[in-house]
């Protein structure tokens, strides 16, 4: 079983690349190899019974992944992507890491014939937006409100089709807003539904850029690699001819975020957060929904996470 | 008032270039000047008072389009489009003509500035498809089941974008099956809705081949061209932030429309159409929904057919 990622030097990537060095197999097949390709040379993971490799590639450049794809991966993990607030200040390297590397990938596995190839990329909640039903479920319209979400609509599009024609085997998984990401903040607009937990966990003060009552649908890392992991094992036909998919997050509000916080921190932690209200984020973060319907990933087999104090936990739990 | 049309010397061209030389004017301004571009020259119309130049141009070669849209132009109708079994006979053309080249000419608005001109894009019922509900609305999932859909529901949500972003003003008008189309069968999927009234009525032998109790979303060339017209003309505020919109069309089965055939020509016309299941073009056009709540755009001033009758009335007329 030889295993793709793409983004394999980020947050995600090098937690699934450790699951899976961890885990030695994916459905039943025991893992052989492993590449590795990001912007920055990922670290390999140190593994007696595995190949790693490791690759610097700028997979916005003609031919960039020509090499990798030939090594004709079983699975790849498409995670590489440019996060909300980029894509909304470039619009032209949004659409080309966001949407024209993903049709890339798929023309590559179209063109060496890897139509059982498992393709799964890493989309968002932020497909949605607008004007939409207080619950929404798969048969809901996309309507995104930035260019990210965009970008990953139009990919999402794009998969379903290759997969459709049976010329790759594909699947988008749409991850809530992952939360508590470790780390510093970054540049995607839902950086701060980390940051207003972390932070003060780790005695730091952070700003809160958006109105208590905002609803987040959230999920944790350990849920989203384990989600990753699952959509590479599920049957083709299990998922028919839908090949998008929301995963089950938990829907909380961020006043219920930072009671979390004051029984995991204490009034100290609490005070380190300053409520500074940044139009521009709030924009953003409001247009994506709180309430989803979980039917379908449930009945897939798919598992969020149980409550959000399950969420602190973890985080607490990890970085003792 | 500058209008650039792609697609001129398609059907839908040469009429919506007829319709704008009669009327002389868009939103109360003289037109002054119509770019007609197509694979083979469109036609140019006679009129004293207008500027008009034609064009062969290949739209998916790169910079095919850059002279054209020097011009500035005020309107550009994108009627240029690989019909439904061509682009999934041939995916590479498909995504060249109706993805890229939508994606060419938004990109040519933003780089000249164009950003008040009015992008109006033909896109299609086949947006929609599987498993959808009896009746769909504008917040229906786009869940295509074909490539040509899946290719105009990603040039949709790009046309959005560039809109949202103040780029272009544009807007995707989800146009039904166009009945009765005069001239030749061809490509379209749904090629028959048309043949299976118009050749009977030319005293011709036709083969319809889906069963009579499928319902199809239809609407008259007439009422199509008024709607394109009509959409230059609405103000962007009118339209918001949801750039794609589905035509008010009218509901009918093809038995109705077979009665229909029956009341205007009789048993010996009714006798010309042979019924020869084609499961291909009955898994494609099956798989587009034939009832739509068609609120928004009555709300918005698109007006649709009275009912199938007037439809073939116009045709009869049109053709004496």
């Amino acid at each position: 079983m030889h295993v793709l990622i793409t983004g394999a030097a980020g947050f995600l990537g090098q937690r699934l690349t450790r699951a899976l060095v961890v885990r030695g197999e994916l459905s039943g097949q025991p893992l052989t190899h492993i590449t590795l390709i990001d912007q920055v040379k990922p670290k390999v993971p140190t593994s007696s019974s595995l190949e790693a490799s490791s690759h610097a590639i700028d997979i916005t450049l003609p031919g960039a992944m020509d090499a990798v794809l030939d090594g004709r991966p079983d699975v790849i993990f498409h995670l590489a992507a440019v996060v909300s607030s980029d894509a909304e200040a470039d619009l032209d390297l949004g659409l080309a890491v966001n949407f024209d590397a993903t049709r890339t990938l798929l023309e590559g596995c179209r063109l060496r014939g890897l139509s059982t190839t498992r393709l799964i990329m890493a989309s968002s909640v932020a497909v949605y937006g607008g004007d939409l039903p207080e619950v929404l479920d798969d048969l809901t319209a996309l309507t995104p409100q930035s260019s990210y979400g965009t970008q990953k609509a139009m990919s999402e599009l794009l998969i379903n089709d290759y997969s459709r024609r049976g010329l790759v085997d594909g699947l988008a998984l749409r991850l809530p807003t992952i939360v508590i990401r470790p780390g510093l903040p970054n540049a995607a607009a839902s950086s701060f539904a980390s940051g207003i937990l972390r932070e003060p966990l780790s005695g730091k003060d952070v700003v809160c850029p958006v109105s208590v009552d905002l609803e987040l649908f959230v999920m944790s890392p350990r849920r989203v690699i384990e989600a990753l992991i699952y959509g590479a094992e599920i049957p083709g036909h299990d998922l028919g001819s839908r090949r998008s998919l929301m995963l089950p997050g938990i829907t909380v509000c961020v006043a219920e975020m930072l009671e979390s916080l004051r029984q995991a921190g204490g009034d100290e932690a609490m005070a380190r957060v300053q409520h500074k209200p940044d139009a521009g984020i709030e924009a953003i973060v409001a247009s994506w929904p709180g309430r989803f319907n979980n039917q379908r990933a449930n009945a897939l087999g798919f598992k969020g996470d149980f409550d959000f104090r399950e969420i602190i936990k973890d985080f607490l739990d990890e970085r003792d």
